[in-house]
C-alpha cells in the first residue's frame, strides 16, 4: 500500500460546480462570468493564506484548510491552464514564467501537464517540470519526486476530473461558494457523483462557503 | 509582535464542560464519572490519530484536527496531572516515566508544571523538563525551547484555565462531546465565557462532537 496520498486541496467552485469561466486570458485569469475574488475570499481572510501580505487574519475553521495546503506535500501536479493563460507553443510567449513571480509558493517540484514540452524552469525553491503523459504516469513521476511525502493535485478543475476519472485521487477538498456561475468549466454536476467511491463530510463554514471533504472508501 | 503562538489543541470536554473526573488514579486516569473513551472516540477514528496502530481511519473534518496536533509545534506545556496519576514527591514513585512508554508522541521539549522539581527526563525524541513557575515564565521558557515554532498547551483543563486567566492563549480548539459528566474538573461554565477576548467558530462534526475554535480578538 502506498502511503503517499494524492490530495486535491482548496479547490474552489461555485454552487453549481464551476471552477473557472470560459475564455481565460491574461487580464481575466479565471475567464468570463466568474469573479475569482468571490471564490477566494474565504481563503484570503485567513491567517495562513500564502499570499497574505499583512499580519492578522482569522484562525477559525477556514484557516485549517489554508494551512493544510502545504502540510506534508512533496510535489504538485497542475494542468497547463493553471500555469499560463496562453495556449499553443511556448515559443510564442518566451517570457512567461507562471503567475507567481520570482518566489512561487510551491517550494517543491511542480509537474505541469502539457502537450508542448520545454526544459524545466527553476524559480527560487520551485522547479516546474513540463510533462506530456497520462495521469498515472504523471503521478508516478510526482511521487518519486516527492520523496515519501504526499502529492498535491493543484487543479484546475479539468485536471481534477482527469485524475478522478483515472481513480487516482485519495482525498479531495472542495470549497463551494454561495454563488451561481451559470456556465464555465465544471468540476461536477453534483458532489453526489463521487459518493460511489468516496466518503463525504459536508461542513458549512461561518464564512459562507461549504467545505466538501472526500476521502476514498 | 511574537509570531510564536500558544495553541491549545484537541482539548476534549463533555457538553457540560468537564475534561476529567475527580479522583484520578493509575487505573482510572480520567478519574470517576467520565469515560475517556467517549471523549476520545472521534479522534481515535481518524487516520492521523498518533496512537493509531492499524491503517485506515477517516480523512474528513475530524482528521484536520488530529493532524493539526503537531503542525509547527516546537514545545509542549502540560500540567503535572497530565504527566502522572500520582501526587506528592516524585521519590514516592521513582519508576514513573509518564503514560506514553519509551517513545512519547511529543518529540519536542515538554514542560511539566509542578511544585516538585526533578532532573529532566529524556525518552527517545522527547525531553520532559519539570518547572515550578507561573504561566508567563513557563511560556517564556517553552518559547525559547521551541526555536521559533509554536508552543502547544497540552492540558489538562486546570492548566488551560490558568493560562486563559493569565491571557496567554492565542488559539484554543475544544472538542465538545455529546455527553453529560455532571461533575468533575471543569474547563468552563460555557464557551461564551471566552467571547470577550476570542472569536469563536462553532463547527458540528458528522461524528457527533462539536468543534469550538477560538482565536484571539
Amino acid at each position: 500500500m502506498s502511503t503517499q496520498l494524492l490530495r486535491a486541496v482548496n479547490i474552489m467552485v461555485s454552487r453549481d460546480g464551476i471552477g473557472a469561466g470560459e475564455n481565460q486570458r491574461l487580464d481575466q485569469p479565471f475567464g468570463d462570468g466568474l469573479d475569482p475574488a468571490v471564490l477566494f475570499s474565504w481563503a484570503g481572510a485567513t491567517a495562513s493564506w500564502p499570499n497574505r501580505t499583512e499580519p492578522g487574519g482569522s484562525r477559525g475553521l477556514d484557516d485549517y484548510f489554508t494551512r493544510d495546503w502545504n502540510r506534508n506535500i512533496g510535489a504538485e501536479i497542475m494542468g497547463r491552464n493553471k500555469f499560463t493563460p496562453y495556449r499553443g507553443p511556448w515559443e510564442d510567449h518566451p517570457e512567461w514564467q507562471g503567475w507567481w513571480g520570482d518566489e512561487p509558493p510551491f517550494r517543491t517540484p511542480v509537474f505541469v501537464m502539457t502537450h508542448h514540452l520545454r526544459p524545466p524552469l527553476t524559480l527560487s525553491d520551485t522547479t516546474f517540470h513540463f510533462i506530456d503523459a497520462d495521469p498515472a504516469t504523471v503521478l508516478s513521476r510526482a511521487r518519486e519526486a516527492a520523496q515519501g511525502k504526499d502529492v498535491r493535485l493543484g487543479g484546475g478543475v479539468t485536471t481534477i476530473r482527469e485524475f478522478l476519472e483515472a481513480d487516482l485521487v485519495d482525498t479531495l477538498h472542495v470549497a463551494v461558494s454561495p454563488v451561481e456561475a451559470g456556465h464555465g468549466i465544471r468540476l461536477w454536476d453534483s458532489p453526489e457523483d463521487l459518493l460511489d467511491r468516496f466518503h463525504l463530510d459536508v461542513v458549512p463554514s461561518p464564512s459562507g462557503v461549504t467545505h466538501h471533504l472526500f476521502w476514498r472508501r
